[in-house]
């Protein structure tokens, strides 16, 4: 089922035949606890998405593939109609979060699958699907050592990145988007550090990229989120690495909220921006960032977080779950297919062309 | 002892004559307790000043002079030296927090008093000593009430403003710096919002701007740190005050980490950012920002907030609890004395000269 370093932990893997099912880490346990989590329904998978368990647009894409097949393999199991019970899963699925595009693209994917096979039905119909899952799942760890490979040349032996969120191994179904870099860079021999924003409210970069940093062996230094300015006034930072969830056909960033205001920080200081994600993120319908639809989740992530109240009850609060960079704060976007360089829509549809998106 | 508004908190008291006592709010419960704490030594206050039961620049400063009236009155108490234990007060206080200068400036006025007072000792010296700490409160009320005025008409009625941290009535022996324009204007009858960064790590913003406002019926929405940029991007902010530490004589500003983030937003998108601070704030020994000492803190106040791990073990953690945002970021700097508009030397020392602070 591929291979994958052993020094970065396996976000979700399909056990098993078409009988089997998902295991990922249950990531809202980290840092504490480090807990496998099954799944073996739709709903469960839809569950296991929207209360961000598997989290990061690639790896949201490759367990959406999997939920397709587990109603796919459910309804074979039972001998009622796969080719419905596949649909339904995908519509289950397509709403479990709106901003990351990989959801969507993996589901049309999967989609496509079923357009393409009318002459299967049953069984032979859902061994198609989990083919076609694993095929997302394998890609996706490709497209990370290809992002991993670019990238690794845009940090000198020496560098200091700074991260917001996590875009590392635990995002995706291979070695990360935003870490591939970094991990490629120190297999390469190179001494790069890193800082880590906490990245409230849910604490991905101090629950999650540190964890798997430290696991890795890759020095990390955590930060408030609101500290990236500082670090960079202090000159201790020589690039900044994240991902995405969506880009835009004309290279605006959508990615975890906060990251506008790293990349602001990153511009005054002259550190370089980049953005490391597979041509999967970018939405190809959509040319400005103002037209990315931002998720706004419940405001008890904010004023009742880590397990008790951190605000007055009855508190207004606001929630957006990303932000929206625009293209020229960007210094590149690391791709499978190489660098995009100060992104524009000519770049942009220059390496959607090379990787077959366009 | 002074007039404070009843829509705001009383941060902090001096309770009857000479043998009396310090009470102060215990900020470090707000939001979910509400508890005034007695303070009766000198020890007592470093320690309530070092953990931020008392905290913000001003409040520190009035804190600092009652702390060394804790010190005469128990020796005048005792029949031992007066001058000796007020001296052995103002050492022992001048090194429990390294950056707010109103610390440093409220307890030279005290020193001021011991110098001035040859002929005076015991218990008529003790008596002096009070007046003085008296003095430095409530003419700090009477700088708040200032700042208010100056700082309203700054905002337009149906104005959005963000703060970050808390530079208001908790902060200070009055209505505060940031939030004393907000107050003003809500009391003139504008319609004012407020948008508070929570503030990481310690959630000031969270825990005592949004508890301050609420219990003063200002519409406050809470966001985290990262959201400024967003928020600002949306159109929704009309303008960002906040307070400060510590000011160069060049117009350099010292505030809570992560004020120079919003500055940098605020710049991006064209609104004004304010900083509502006394005088009594600005250093006149510095000329610039870089030599402006930034206390590092605790690491667990980043990797174990909230009363539980939200880090791995082992994790690295850098917590600088301030930062600087350059002068050519500050759109206006309010005083009691007036607004200074784009803070340089000349227009700071003309307001250090207007103040009698040069």
């Amino acid at each position: 089922m591929g291979s994958s370093s052993p020094s970065h932990p396996e976000t979700l893997s399909w056990i098993g035949d078409l009988t089997g099912h998902v295991q990922m880490v249950e990531q809202t346990l980290l840092p504490t606890e480090h807990v496998q989590l099954e799944v073996r329904t739709v709903p469960a998978m839809v569950d296991a998405i929207r209360r961000l368990a598997v989290r990061g647009a690639p790896a949201i894409g490759v367990a959406a593939g999997y939920g397709v097949v587990l109603g796919a393999a459910a309804a074979a199991r039972e001998g009622s109609n796969v080719r419905e019970a596949a649909s339904a899963a995908i519509e289950a699925l397509w709403v479990s979060r709106p901003t990351a595009v990989n959801l969507f693209w993996a589901l049309d994917r999967m989609r496509g699958i079923l357009a393409a096979t009318e002459n299967l039905e049953g069984e032979a119909l859902a061994e198609r699907l989990l083919e076609e899952a694993l095929a997302i799942h394998e890609s996706d760890r490709d497209t990370c050592r290809r992002i991993g490979a670019h990238g690794a040349p845009l940090l000198e032996d020496g560098a200091t990145v700074l991260t917001h969120c996590n875009a590392g191994a635990l995002a995706t179904g291979g070695m990360g988007t935003a870490l591939a870099p970094i991990y490629t860079a120190h297999a390469q021999g190179k001494r790069v550090d890193v800082f880590a924003d906490e990245t409230r409210p849910l604490l991905q970069g101090a629950r999650i990229t540190c964890w798997e940093l430290q696991q890795a062996g890759v020095p990390v230094t955590l930060i408030t989120d609101g500290m990236a300015a500082r670090v960079m006034a202090e000159g201790r930072i020589q690039a900044v690495i994240v991902g995405s969830d969506r880009i835009t056909r004309g290279g605006d960033v959508c990615n975890k909220i906060g990251t506008f205001g790293v990349a602001l920080a990153a511009r005054h200081h002259g550190v370089p921006f980049h953005v490391a994600a597979p041509l999967s993120t970018v939405d190809t319908e959509l040319l400005e960032g103002k037209d990315i639809p931002i998720e706004e989740r419940d405001p008890d992530e904010v004023g009742h977080g880590f397990g008790r109240r951190t605000a007055p009850e009855g508190v207004r609060i606001y929630n957006p779950a990303f932000d929206v960079t625009p293209r020229d704060l960007v210094t590149s976007i690391i791709t499978e297919v190489g660098v995009i360089e100060r992104p524009d829509v000519a770049g942009m549809e220059q390496a959607l062309r090379e990787g077959g998106r366009l």
